[in-house]
């Protein structure tokens, strides 16, 4: 799984650069800031939604795609302000310590 | 970046059986899942008042550490539903044909 | 102001027994409960959106439009679950123990 | 119900001059817009929560207090910048032609 989001990354900066007409990345950007973070907060709402619907069923699939379009629509918001899934994953990492998690761990072998 | 993911993933797990007392992920899971959820929302928002923020000031700081919390609160849910990261990843390769970037990247080599 | 949304409820009864052909509200209610919650949320992020940008412009005009859009859609929320503006003015009413000031203002006549 | 909102408002208005120590709004307006707009995004995600969770249950009292709350931060954000319960009703009196409501249903009488 660890290379998904760099691919993806690297996708999005690709389609950052083509034609609004033949890409929804590219349209995102060209309608600016304020649209792409309608689409994040809309896809958060559609999570909530998905999240409490899974309590009353055994299919998890419309959590996993309202997500991961919180999740996409979250890295195109990164790269419209010039960051990427590096900057969120290494914050991450610092509050959790993971890299002594991963000095540990390879220690430990 | 690849592992920062797995490696949270398995820390998020560990912490679910850790203490309320202790560990604020275990709190989090006694409390339920519209809690979960409503610290989602909640970090959405606070992203979303930090990209809107990025517009006008080059310090993005703010914005990576609102991003990172949305992030790991959402990573918390799916852990709460008995879903993880790879689930989400899966969905997102899928969408963007990545196996087949990964495929086509490794036969121009 | 006062029977502003007393009258706007009175249409919405209205209209949830419209043909959702052509009503907006009555397709609103056909859709169901999760699609009236996701223009909830919707309306809210494009009111926080249209809020920040009030900070750097005289022009308030889309934050009233957003706002309107916002209470709209919440008691479309409201009357499709049985309920309506009443209950929750009665509830701030109570909180605010305007009934009280009400009494304080007449007494002071 | 016709001046809960006006009397709410006025109160906001006093409120906004207390003191930070001794008024929940006066507090509010101390720590600024984005203090304000945080609350309405997390009140609109609680009411998000508790109309799902009136679908499997008939108390509806939750909704109601979450449902006020967000109302509740929307006026304390208007009143954050320059503007009240009377634009919102204004606008949507517009939209809903309720002005022509009420003379239609005056010359009916």
């Amino acid at each position: 799984m660890s290379d998904t989001l760099s691919q993806l990354a690297a996708v999005l900066e690709q389609r950052k650069q083509a034609s609004a007409d033949t890409s929804y990345v590219a349209s995102l950007h060209a309608k600016g800031l304020n649209k792409i973070l309608e689409k994040v907060g809309e896809e958060c709402t559609e999570t909530l939604l998905a999240a409490k619907d899974c309590q009353h069923s055994e299919d998890k699939s419309d959590l996993v795609y309202e997500t991961a379009d919180l999740w996409f629509h979250s890295l195109v918001m990164l790269s419209h302000l010039g960051l990427g899934p590096d900057d969120i994953l290494k914050e991450l990492a610092r509050r959790f310590d993971l890299s002594g998690l991963e000095e540990k761990a390879s220690r430990s072998k």
